[in-house]
Parts: C-alpha cells; sequence; structure tokens
C-alpha cells in the first residue's frame, strides 16, 4: 500500500505520469515465466535523474517500496512489485545521451533496448555485444548481470559496464566508474550495483563498452550423433583457445521445439550454432580449426550462413528457444532455468539435466551458452497443475545442487529474483551475512525492491 | 600499539612466527617510493586461513589494526601500517593449490608472486597474463586491482580474479564467486575486495583465470619524432580494432632513463614497445596492420625481437621503468605517478603532463600502458628536499586534474594507499559516503589497513 500523503506528493511531482489505473497496474505486474500477476499499488514513469531521486526521496519517507522495471523480461520475477509500493517504469528515459565513437563507448540512459542502442550505432561501424535474445533494457540488463550468446568473447554486463549514475535510497544521486578504461580509485561501487537486481540503487544513466564491428562474420551450424560428443566439441575448443564469438548448444528436445514454433525443419539431434569473428583471413582460420575439432567427435552436416540475411534468421531462430520450448508444451508455460560450471564438467551437467528431466516426467529443452559453461532447462508447466509444479521444483533444484556440486554456480545470468532466494545460503554459506550487510549499509529501510534476491533473513 | 593481552595470545597462537624484532619491523616498514618508513609494531607470519581467522580475531577483539602485506611493491604507501598493529606478512601462504587446465583456472595462495606463479604453470602450455612488472603477490595484486603490460589484451586484476577465500574483519571466513567463468547470483563480494588494498578482508585464497600461450608471440619497438605522434598512432590503433597484446609509450626521458640504467643505447625520441599474441598467421597480419597505420604517424627503426631470448631482455628492460627513472636522478628516490584518461584524451594528458614536469622545475619520465589510455610519470624527489617535494605534490596534483577534466580516473592501477585520498572527493563525490557505509558495515572497528584508501571523515 502506497501512504495517501505518499500519492499525493508523487501525483504532484507527475502530474499523468503516476499512474494507479488497472490496466497500468496490471500490465506491470506481468512476467515471461510461471511467477503469478503480481500488480504494484501504482506506476511512476520518471523523465529524469532528478525526477528519480524525488520519487525515492518520496517513497524513502514513507516506507514505500520502490520496484524498477525495464522491459519486464527478467526470468526469475525480479521487476515484480510483489510487496507492493512503486513500479518505476523506466522506459521514457530511453536516450542515447553521448556516442563517443573514439573511445569505443556510449552513454545512454537506463531504459533504452540494447536493439534500439544498436539501431543506433549502426553508422559508427561500433556494436554494443552484450545479447540476451530478449529486447532487454540496459539498466535491467545491468541490474541482472545479463549475458547472453556473445559472453564467451565480449563478456557479460559486468565486463562492459564502465561507469553509471545511480539513485541511491535516500535519494542521493552519485556517479560511479569511470569514463577511462580502468580504474583503481576504491571500492568499485558500480560493478558492486551490476547483477544487483535493483536491490541497492536506481541505474539512471550508464556508460558502457563499445566494440568494432569485426571485418569478417562468418555464422554456421554442425550436427551431432549424441549430447555428449557435441558438448565434448565444445569444451576442447574452448580449452584450445579459438576465440569463438558464438557457441550455442540444441538438445534434441530444443530442435523438437524449433521444427515445431517455427518449422526449422532440423532433424532431431544435438546440434551447435556458431559464430567467428575477425578479419576474412582470421575468420576462416578459426572456422577452420574449430572443424577439425569437430570432426573429431563426429560433427555433419556443416553449414555456413553465407549472406546477412541467412545469419540475421539464424539467430533470430536461436532467440525464441524461450517460445520455442514453451511450444512443445503447448500452451502451457516455461520454467527456464539457468546454471553455470566449469567447462570441463559442462558434458556431466548437461547429461545429468536430461536425465533427471526424463525422470521426473517432464518435457523439458536443453539450449545454452555452452562456451561460458552455462545452460538452460525450459521447462513446460501449468501452474495450475500442482503436481507438474512440484516436479519441476524437484528437477530445478537438481539441476542447482549438481550445478553447486561440480563447483558452480545456480544462475549463470538470470539471477536471484524470487526463485533462487532459496540456493543462496547453499551457494554463498558464510559470505550471506556480508551480502545483508551490504544490503543494510546502502538501504537501511528495505525499499529498493524488498524481497528480492536476498532469502529471508533470520 | 598492541595491547599485551593480544601480543600474548598471538604468541601463543604463532609461536616465533609471530616477531616484535627491529630487524623484521623495520623490513616490513620500507617502501619503494617516497613515503617515510613507518615499522609495524609487529609482524605475524600465518600459514594457513585458519590461522590468518584466528589473528584477526584477536585483533578485533583488542581493537588492534591489522594490515595485510604481500611483496611490498605497492606505489602509494597501501601496505604501510600508519596506525600501528599487526603487518600480516602473507608471503608463507605461496602454495599453489590446484591447477585446473582443463577449466583454464589455477587456485592459489595468495603470497603466490606472478613469477613463480608463471613458473609453476610452464609445463601447461597455460599462463597467467596480468603483468605489473614487479614480482608482487597475487593477494597484493588483487588488493590494488593491479594490471600492467597486458591489461590492454587480457584485462586487469579485476577480469582475471575468478573467486577468492577471505577473512572478514570479525574473522569469519567466507568463499565468494564462482570457479564458473559466470555467475549472476547476488552482490559480488569478490569483485568488492579486488581493489579494496586490504580494508574490507584478508584474500587467504584466489581461484585465476589463466591464458593458453599463444601459438605465435611477436615483439617489437618503433620510434617517432615527437610524443604526439606516438600517442595519436595508439589511439587509430586502439580504436581499430587491433587486438593489442602490449603497447606501451616511452617518452624521451624514459628513453634517457634506459640508456643512464642499462645502456640501451637508443635515440632519445619516443618509442612504442609492442607485442602481438596470436596465430603465426594473425600476429603478421597484426603486425602489418599496425605498420600501415605507425607509417601514417612517421614510425622509423622498426625492429622484430626475433628470438624469445631478445623478447624477454625487451620487457625486462621495460620492466626497470621505475628504477630507471629514478636513475636519472641520481640516487633519488622516485615519486610516480599513475593516471588514466578515455584513449581519445591521451595525446592532450600526455603533452600536458610533459610540459608541466618542465614547468615544474623536475626531472620526470612518462611510461605508460597507453593502449588502455593510462601512463606514470616518473618524477625524481629527494624527500628532504621540501621545496623539490612541494613541486612534485603540485605537478602530482595538476595531472590528476587533468585526468579527471579529461574524464579519467586519478589511478588507473597504482591505487589510493595514503597518497592519493585527496583525490577521492574530487573523483567520487556524493560517491564517497556510500563506500564509507561500506566500510562500515564490513570492519565496524576499522581495524583492517585503517586510514588508507578512504579520506579521513567529516
Ligand atoms: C526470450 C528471453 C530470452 C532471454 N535470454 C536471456 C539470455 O540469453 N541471457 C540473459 O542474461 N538473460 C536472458 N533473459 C532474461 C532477461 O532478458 C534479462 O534478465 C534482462 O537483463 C532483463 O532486462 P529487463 O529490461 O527486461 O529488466 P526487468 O525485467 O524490467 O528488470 C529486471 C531487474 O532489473 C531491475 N532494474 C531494471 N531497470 C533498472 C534500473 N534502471 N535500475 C536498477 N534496477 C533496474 C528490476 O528492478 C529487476 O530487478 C531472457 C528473457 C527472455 C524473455
Ligand atoms: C617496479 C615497479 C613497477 C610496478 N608496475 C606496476 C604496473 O605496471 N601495474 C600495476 O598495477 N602496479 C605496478 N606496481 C605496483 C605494485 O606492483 C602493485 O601495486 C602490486 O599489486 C602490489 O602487490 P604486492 O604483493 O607488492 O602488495 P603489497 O604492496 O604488499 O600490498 C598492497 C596492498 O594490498 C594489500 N594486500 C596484500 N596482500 C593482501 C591479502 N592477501 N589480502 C588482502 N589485502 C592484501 C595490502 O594491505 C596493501 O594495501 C609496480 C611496482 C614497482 C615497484
Amino acid at each position: 500500500m502506497i501512504a495517501p500523503e505518499a500519492a499525493t506528493k508523487l501525483a504532484t511531482l507527475l502530474g499523468t505520469r503516476f499512474v494507479t489505473s488497472d490496466a497500468d497496474r496490471a500490465q506491470h505486474g506481468r512476467n515471461e515465466t510461471y511467477y503469478p500477476d503480481t500488480p504494484p499499488d501504482a506506476v511512476a514513469y520518471p523523465e529524469t535523474t532528478e525526477e528519480v531521486s524525488q520519487i525515492v526521496r518520496i517513497c524513502a519517507a514513507h516506507h514505500c517500496p520502490v520496484v524498477a522495471v525495464g522491459a519486464a523480461t527478467s526470468l526469475e520475477g525480479q521487476h515484480l512489485a510483489t510487496q507492493g509500493g512503486v513500479s518505476l517504469d523506466m522506459n521514457r528515459m530511453n536516450r542515447v545521451l553521448a556516442v563517443n565513437d573514439e573511445d569505443l563507448n556510449v552513454v545512454v540512459q537506463p531504459g533504452l533496448t540494447r536493439v534500439a542502442l544498436n539501431e543506433e550505432l549502426r553508422s559508427t561501424g561500433l556494436f554494443f555485444p552484450v545479447d540476451p535474445g530478449a529486447d532487454a533494457s540496459l539498466g535491467g540488463m545491468t541490474a541482472t548481470r545479463a549475458s547472453g550468446t556473445t559472453a564467451v568473447r565480449y563478456g557479460t554486463m559486468r565486463d562492459n559496464v564502465l561507469a553509471m549514475e545511480a539513485v541511491m535510497a535516500d535519494g542521493s544521486i552519485i556517479r560511479t566508474g569511470s569514463k577511462a578504461r580502468k580504474s583503481s580509485t576504491g571500492y568499485d561501487l558500480a560493478h558492486l550495483l551490476v547483477g544487483s537486481e535493483g536491490t541497492l540503487g536506481i541505474i539512471t544513466e550508464l556508460t558502457l563498452r563499445l566494440q568494432g564491428i569485426p571485418e569478417s562474420t562468418l555464422a554456421a551450424t554442425c550436427r551431432f550423433e549424441n549430447v555428449e560428443d557435441a558438448v565434448n566439441c565444445v569444451i576442447l575448443t574452448i580449452q584450445s583457445g579459438l576465440p569463438m564469438a558464438r557457441i550455442e548448444l540444441l538438445d534434441h528436445m530444443m530442435v523438437r521445439g524449433f521444427n515445431a514454433y517455427a518449422n526449422a525443419g532440423l532433424p532431431e539431434k544435438p546440434h551447435l550454432f556458431l559464430e567467428f569473428h575477425g578479419t576474412p583471413t582470421g575468420t576462416a582460420e578459426q572456422a577452420q580449426s574449430f572443424r577439425e575439432i569437430a570432426d573429431d567427435f563426429g560433427a555433419t552436416n556443416w553449414e555456413q550462413a553465407t549472406t546477412t540475411e541467412d545469419r540475421t534468421a539464424l539467430w533470430a531462430m536461436r532467440h525464441k528457444a524461450h517460445y520455442a520450448s514453451a511450444a512443445l508444451g503447448k500452451g502451457k508455460h516455461l520454467w527456464p532455468t539457468d546454471v553455470c560450471v566449469p567447462i570441463s564438467q559442462l558434458a556431466t551437467a548437461v547429461v545429468q539435466a536430461q536425465d533427471d528431466a526424463v525422470r521426473h516426467g517432464l518435457t523439458s529443452t536443453i539450449v545454452g551458452h555452452v562456451g561460458d559453461g552455462n545452460f538452460h532447462a525450459g521447462i513446460c508447466v501449468d501452474p495450475n497443475d500442482a503436481d507438474e509444479m512440484a516436479r519441476a521444483e524437484s528437477f530445478s533444484k537438481a539441476l542447482a545442487e549438481t550445478a553447486l556440486r561440480l563447483g558452480g554456480t545456480v544462475s549463470g545470468e538470470h539471477g536471484i529474483g524470487l526463485g533462487k532466494q532459496k540456493y543462496m545460503q547453499a551457494e554463498h554459506g558464510t559470505a550471506l551475512p556480508f551480502m545483508r550487510a551490504i544490503k543494510a549499509a546502502l538501504d537501511p529501510q528495505n525499499i529498493l525492491n524488498p524481497g528480492k534476491l536476498l532469502p529471508p533473513g533470520d
């Protein structure tokens, strides 16, 4: 609940950009997965940093939760206002503020999406590489420490955020990080905010690293007889130091999903989708080195996407994995999991995941940014089927435990949100109290996205 | 001062590894630059994490400062126990615990030095790339967020630390980060500790990312008529996306220093020292692309280091820049500065630095990891000459202000320690109180390296 006095102040500040209508609230209560709808009490649409600061000050004065939301594509319910309060819709702060092409960076507002950014960069010869598939906002991507298909080459949001402006829980506006490529001046607040899921501060501006569009881009696919061969091929490729730009695994179930959803017409065998970036000689050399490795694992049906259109179509299809997985469930929701293991453990983890899905009687795909040791199982669930939900929960738990047992993490990129708090103790143990101490120090009233990331305290 | 009761407990715990002799104290009070000697009250030599934890618990119970020290090569007095207490010498914790060559990572104790690590890795085909020149400890490098010559290609310690074990201010032992290549599970404590200069926790174990030794390494030098041409060549090289492994600037004064210190016999003109990593075709292609750029800036005297010995000699010389700079001062101390600017501002910053040094009547070199926009002025000073020290201070201040004005940072890699606290407010402004809040939350008694990194509070 928002105190009436707070609502009055917010309405005075924002006019028609402070909304309590059912439609706006309902829209901000939805999510892409299986979490129940949870509309906030109100929605605020700030247009400036100063407004964000004022909103947070008002909310702080009235102990009212503030939950930032970008494109609302996060997969663990991160943007849902589960304790009520204000949904802070950042989508009107979506401008490119400066393209510093000479310094290979760009300054943007957080509501800008990655696709819109790359559209704006088109004439510069530069691009922003982090690509989670969904057209997420750059603020949301920063807040979830997102990555995706190209992280194997260009890193995650952690590696690509240079600096930011943020509004803290008391309304103060800070700048942290540097436009220089590196800095050793004090605690790295910028990278503490990366991955903090809106619980430590509201990001109001970002300076992001850019990359030159490679002279040559070569995309290809190939097929394997079984998933072990596909994964072992990935492991050896990474170990050999080949600078893959993308290396994505689709298991036979995922291929079945693409066939169902997009008439992909692919044989239901494990596939790798690949991309190489470099000079023309370089990409040819890389592809050749890769094929030598792949041959040893019995890869067949090497197909190169020769035109830009073919390449775009290939990745557009890959980016529909979420919906293609759901398609196997014929109208069910998708429960997407996300684990990441040391690369040497990847075959063990993937095979275990497949077995566990079958053992739990679930329809589930596997798709992954396997060059990082990161993969997802996409489980089809009916949230009203308590038994199926329990089996999905049990499978997801088994997967998380497998990842931890193999020295990995319960989330490579989707984050904690609501769904993975239950594993925080197992993953972080004695470090967890120090995360709590940081939250308490930076947001003593617990108004920034309360109830997310950290499990309920003792 | 250490309370007698604390000293008794520490002696009981460590036996002869708890030392209060003048020799040990004096040795731990020295530094490589111009800070006055400041011996600690005692030196502790732990051998295990459990011992570190016990030491910190004892010190916490008696409000006694604990200052970790690795190789003591930090350049801003970071390791000096300026408020007394225990110097925690980490050098006995110097083992390689596991080489996970399949996962391209290694687990080490913090007292191990980077040279010793690479020695141990020799047979694996892998290497640890971060190279600050000095044979620093990996714990110290992590704590200062060190980088060096190869950061332009392989990143800084921030990019190369995957996980760590640390002892916090209350003695608890935590593990943070993951052996997987990426993770999105909560606040990034590991990277908060990177660069925290021993003020938030004592690092007792590190998991570091490794790289494959490149198939081909090509080193070279070339010469320019003036420093603008050299720097503009660097700027264009970086902007063009060439994956330089090393690109180091030496100005004419630095060359003079090498001639004085090592009989380098080089003409006193600006030089670039370069390295390319890749396949044989790749490095040849890169070198060719670089030369095309360099030609446009009038580069001459291209010389390739063809043998491994030549290459080693080249970088061994480069790594003596600190002492070669000091050599120009004939027995004086060195006051090394360190700034980093956006690459487009590098020529402005370097030229300004040279002018300012002359204007201040100082003997000063410039040497830099210029591919990152990072460079150092090495000022020869006599700490007993108050006037010269004041001029050095004024020059150093001008340089810091230039860096900030150009959108950069007052330290690219050496850190804050004692010497740069005075710029923290200018660089971080409203973010500084949040750094203080984190310090207060994690080390409420202020026993971990007190008086460093954060300027005295209000
Ligand atoms: C089809 C599909 C595919 C996906 N694939 C990937 C993938 O490959 N890799 C990957 O990493 N993710 C993937 N995701 C998940 C999702 O895209 C990412 O989590 C993304 O980063 C969320 O961005 P968003 O703008 O939608 O954020 P939201 O969902 O709007 O918010 C996410 C979190 O960020 C916070 N937040 C948002 N804006 C701000 C701000 N300005 N300041 C502070 N906090 C803020 C919110 O409070 C919330 O906690 C996928 C999602 C879908 C639907
Ligand atoms: C000739 C020379 C050249 C140099 N060139 C570079 C360069 O190119 N790039 C660069 O980045 N630096 C450079 N430096 C600086 C120096 O090498 C780095 O700062 C290095 O990281 C310090 O490591 P150390 O082991 O000597 O740390 P120390 O000096 O012993 O300590 C540094 C800081 O780290 C803390 N610390 C040490 N161990 C731990 C631990 N286990 N846990 C927690 N805190 C700890 C200390 O308390 C202190 O605050 C150079 C120094 C010299 C002398």
